[in-house]
């Protein structure tokens, strides 16, 4: 079971193909985890409270944690030595090797000591999941494609309140600037952001069935077999050992060279295997008829708002800072995709791109007293656990870098609670300095814990000018603003003042490259073709067609004195960035309920906000005469924009609160004997408490929709009117 | 000019490739026109008023358009007796050519002849478009791609305004299933719906440039210049005509001969042309690694609720009638995009496929009054002008052909008024018999006037059983609900009985295809199985193993009786689909305006519901003292939902209401330094009447919410709050 709960990702072994850009939020994830519906291995798994306040209560356990802590630390203190040191780089990798597998050590033990909150039952979630239609595989009927869902009409509503929520969140409070940008994207921009070329895995094929392996995933289950085996040699288990730490930087040559030495075959088929293949995880197409332009399903929404850079900034009156939002679908070719929605070929991203240049917030005050878990580098790397911290804590010792990041991480962390995330089990986690790309101030995960482990589902970093500068790279379009200087300023512009009339005599056509090149010389070149002309009275230019000898007839340099107004400067990105599908998965999870004393009535605890609908209609029989009060009442409820599902079909009462139960929906309203009597009323149910009352029937529209924004709670309403005393039969009622 | 206006949509050269399913709104469309940002030819185009009553009115004009009219019906009748006496389908074919051409000659007269409303300006529409970045070219740093475009945050916003308000007419309203399918889709699914095999062009290639063109536009052009020649011999010129009637049926083979008879080069380098390529409009990609499943990207989202059939009327709990929507991206690799959001290679759909088995609709009664524009099959071949009927005349008259298809039609009505599209550009126009798949009972498109003419921007059609059937034949899993017969029946059935033993001993592995092949036979091959054993004592079975010879010891034929309560349907579809781009052309067209007197100063009369923005908050100065008014009044607005924009850039004020509208916002309020002292108040500015009033700083967000929500109208805020006059600056303020 220890796998499942391991607390240790597995980051490296996705990001070493990856350009800086890709070692944030990208959907690395722990592997070798079951596919969607294979239940088997799973059947019931504990899930523990993280929290670090229980850990700490019991100072047995903290007893029995000390030395592993203290084992951690040593480890982490020796890396920091080496990397001050700069010792070779092979010593820090094994170093950081060791310290990782340290804090997993500790980490599982955490896991096990902590008190277990409940037993949770996947296999009757995904049955639940799928009997109702939440999401479901794609094209089941034609065998199904893995790493594709359907969301159903339940999950599609849940989805599209999340993603309401959000934009009111996040859009609409912030005025950013929402986006909507093309999937489709030619082979260039992608060029440019490093996808192309880095966005990829290695992987090899069994020869006869073509089925596909990830090949470092399959380097190191096979080495790590014979290592486990009696009788290897001491001295092998010692070279294996090696080889598994430099393996994420071995290129497709080295693993190549392993898999012959080692002669892996297939470990399914035992077939042989084809030779390294450079696999890129974008989906490619042709656009246009031709076949000429090149393209590829975007792998991330963000890029679409990196080339709009110039149109965004210019809607903004040319002013810093801003954000811009996007919402919409990316695409990865996964090689193996696996556990249901947490990793996919199609998903839907909520993106943020912040640009700013200085890294304070006019806002932040006003979040600076969310309380959130932070597990800092620092604390992994010195066997301390997650603490709870206020964000304006954390940012005042330096455990947040800025403003700008805290601000947005307590924003994702209030809306992750708003959406249904189980406080207890949500943490941001920082990346450590082996993981984090060289140019990130700082790096914040905010991760739920699920049967599957912490889960990354919101990624908060440092993008830096990365992208605006390499898009300037390809493009030649300058991606920067204008920052007014805070009083004029006088600089020095030197520049190359070229004799056009006597170069286009003397060099006919090549004249246009030359005056190109002089044009961009920097300043160390001006300098140094400035010395040579007063120097040697000749110069030799390097342009793309050859060099070409200039004299001081033809060229001179030039220094003058300007003032300027303004800087250009490429704005710093902080990226927010949403995986909806994991936040979608870890919500169910953290809602999943069994009703006390009956492990067969299960349902989904969801926060009304987000439900698929806010409530039932329920005649409580097929009587004619309840029909009149139920159209009207579902067009009531219309009116006030509550939806709503009538359920008139035939079922007892308590079968039909049980599936609305199983869908989420918090509020029931049950048509009666009693409602046709005046003056008439209903019943109203609340779905956790199974706790009702009895009111007017005009009035429960407004009810139900003030509770559904909770305007008011349900206590409140239970204050108001009666309660309705009426035994529920809740044994054996679910469909 | 003419051939902007025209009304005849060339939907016969999109639809010969494509299998019936694809003959109702399948983004054809009227084709050469412009690209996206050339506007040479189209300064000022004359939209003229087309309802039939301001026609009507004038008795000239209705003298003049008579014998056109007549002309046409003359010709609509000599069709239908043709096809009555099943005339050769070349003659059909022909006089069909001819009706068009006579109704395109009608139709261009009664537009020419019809009072212009205004005069339109499109490229100062597309200027403003893009400056304020509604929408723009995608990747237009890298030099663009036709056919993409990404939407700023106007766009955006108003897109995502248009989709949640068809959410709530459609889904939330009609209580509808709504689903999120996969993108990504395997080829057999597309196999089995047609799409592979005829949704596509034929194209030819310059062989030096690649460049492509649609090879039956290019025969055309080039047979048409021909026959327009002077020094063309009558006989040649009679002889093209009858091929430019034959086209939309010929092959590649056919097409090819046509090249090469009349040797046809490209028409922009004169370069040689390849021979025909066969063209599929879907982009093509690999899912997963091994290169083995071949998939596209979906050309409709329709196909996702098909194969999820099942599940959603399980969910539905086993009944009919029930509808299913999805809002999602499609995909299709046109061989030329073009004007602009009309014709583009990625876009939005809404799509609703309701499953019923009677035609009767509920609630029809409460839209049966709707008045709208229907140009029905029967007015366009008798030569007579669309006609303003309420649906439930149209429904009674059997112009449409049922309530269900009825009431979507008057919902799709009310929502385009909704949106903002003007009533007066709206009509639904029904397929021709020519036009229409044979299955269809009725089928019709909304179609809005712009200035290209009128544009399908929503199709309303009846699929019937064809898709449910398609992919229960390519599946073998039923897609079919039960229903309930009205009383018992008893019925015949009819099986044959192996002797499974003596089979299996006769033919060994070959056993299971026989037993499998007598499975499945009909009742007719049944009867024939009786007949042969009966009379000839054997009887040769046909099976994928070849044929078997089995006699009365192996299989017997047993027909008894048996008691059905339910009978197993395939349902009918109807299908309104709407295409999203298309629409929000149509209303940035139909709000476009000018001040009067100032024919710089542009803006959008959008609809509050619709408008990106409901609000824009503007200090008067930028004076210190005003922020905390702003900042209190931009978190009140918050507070209420009402999404709005601070504009605290430098410009007059009459500039920055120039602005906001310029961006389609419908509401301002001003802070001055009246504001500042007590009773504190704002300005209030409608964008329409640019009507201003005062009125108290703590009541205007909700005053402002309930204007933006329709609760009330400016009159009656007019009424209720002192009038505030200051001459608003109209002269020469754009920015």
């Amino acid at each position: 079971m220890k796998n499942i709960l391991t607390l240790v990702f597995n980051y490296s072994a996705l990001r070493k193909h990856l350009p800086p850009i890709f070692s944030q939020f990208r959907f690395s994830h722990s592997d070798n985890l079951p596919q969607w519906g294979s239940n088997k291995t799973h059947r019931k798994i504990k899930i523990p409270n993280p929290h670090r306040e229980i850990i700490m209560a019991d100072p047995k356990i903290e007893e029995i944690l000390a030395p592993l802590r203290a084992c951690v630390k040593e480890q982490g203190d020796l890396v920091r030595k080496l990397k001050e040191e700069k010792a070779p780089e092979i010593d820090i990798k094994k170093a950081v090797a060791e310290l990782k597998n340290r804090k997993k050590i500790l980490e599982d033990k955490e896991l096990s000591l902590s008190p277990a909150e409940e037993l949770f039952d996947r296999s009757k979630m995904e049955d639940l999941i799928k009997r109702r239609f939440f999401y479901d595989q794609s094209f089941a009927i034609y065998g199904g494609i893995t790493g594709q869902f359907d969301f159903g009409p339940m999950g599609c509503a849940l989805k599209s309140n999340m993603i309401q929520l959000w934009r009111k969140y996040f859009i609409l409070q912030e005025q950013m600037l929402e986006v909507d940008c093309s999937i489709l994207t030619p082979e260039p921009v992608l060029k440019a952001s490093g996808h192309v070329e880095r966005f990829a895995d290695l992987m090899t094929k069994d020869i006869k069935t073509g089925e596909c392996f990830r090949l470092d995933h399959l380097i190191k289950a096979h080495l790590e077999k014979i290592k486990s085996e009696k009788n290897t040699a001491a001295e092998l288990k010692a070279e294996i050992e090696d080889i598994l730490v430099k393996l994420d930087g071995m290129n497709a040559d080295e693993m190549s060279a392993l898999m012959k030495r080692f002669d892996m075959k297939s470990p399914i088929s035992g077939n042989e295997l084809t030779a390294p293949i450079e696999f890129n995880l974008m989906f490619n197409t042709q656009i246009g008829p031709s076949g000429l332009v090149k393209g590829f399903l975007r792998p991330e929404t963000a890029q679409g708002i990196f080339v709009n850079f110039k149109r965004l900034l210019e809607f903004n009156q040319g002013r810093l800072p801003f954000a811009a939002a996007q919402i919409g679908n990316s695409f990865r070719n996964e090689i193996s995709p696996r556990s249901g929605l947490l990793r996919v070929r199609e998903f839907t991203m909520c993106e943020i791109e912040h640009f700013c240049d200085t890294k304070d917030h006019p806002k932040f005050e006003s979040i600076k007293d969310t309380q959130m878990l932070f597990y800092s580098a620092d604390s992994q790397e010195q066997g301390r656990p997650a603490e709870i911290l206020t964000i304006g804590e954390a940012v005042a010792r330096g455990t947040v870098n800025n403003e700008t990041l805290g601000y947005f991480m307590a924003r994702i962390h209030l809306y992750m609670l708003a959406v249904g995330i189980d406080p207890k089990k949500l943490r941001f986690r920082q990346h450590m300095g082996n993981e984090m790309a060289h140019y990130a101030c700082d790096c914040w995960d905010a991760e739920c814990l699920s049967s599957y482990g912490w889960v990354e589902c919101v990624g908060c970093a440092d993008r830096s000018a990365y992208d605006l500068t390499q898009h300037t790279k390809a493009t030649g379009t300058r991606l920067a603003a204008e920052k007014k200087l805070p009083a004029p300023k006088q600089i020095e512009v030197v520049e190359a003042i070229p004799n056009k009339a006597a170069i286009g005599k003397e060099f006919k056509k090549d004249a246009k490259v030359i005056n190109d090149a002089l044009a961009s010389m920097d300043s160390t070149a001006l300098e140094q073709l400035q010395e040579k002309l007063e120097n040697d009275g000749e110069f030799a230019l390097n342009t793309p067609n050859g060099d070409f000898k200039l004299t001081p007839k033809l060229v001179s340099v030039k220094k003058t004195q300007k003032t300027i107004h303004v800087e250009e400067i490429i704005p710093s990105v902080i990226e927010p960035s949403f995986g909806v599908g994991r936040i979608l998965y870890c919500i169910l999870e953290h809602n999943f309920k069994m009703r006390e004393g009956d492990e067969q009535r299960t349902y989904f605890s969801l926060p009304a906000t987000v439900a698929p609908m806010k409530c039932a209609v329920l005649p409580l029989s097929g009587n004619v005469e309840f029909q009149p009060f139920v159209r009207e009442l579902s067009q009531e409820l219309t009116n006030v924009d509550v939806s709503h599902k009538v359920d008139d079909s035939s079922g007892s009462i308590g079968r039909r609160y049980a599936r609305t139960d199983e869908l989420g929906v918090p509020y029931a309203i049950t048509v009666d004997f009693d409602t046709m009597k005046e003056p008439h009323t209903v019943t109203l149910r609340e779905r956790d408490s199974m706790g009702q009352i009895r009111l007017p029937l005009q009035e429960v529209p407004t009810v139900v929709r003030d509770l559904a924004n909770s305007k008011i709670s349900w206590a409140d309403a239970e204050a108001k009117y009666p309660k309705f005393e009426q035994q529920e039969n809740v044994k054996g009622v679910a469909a």
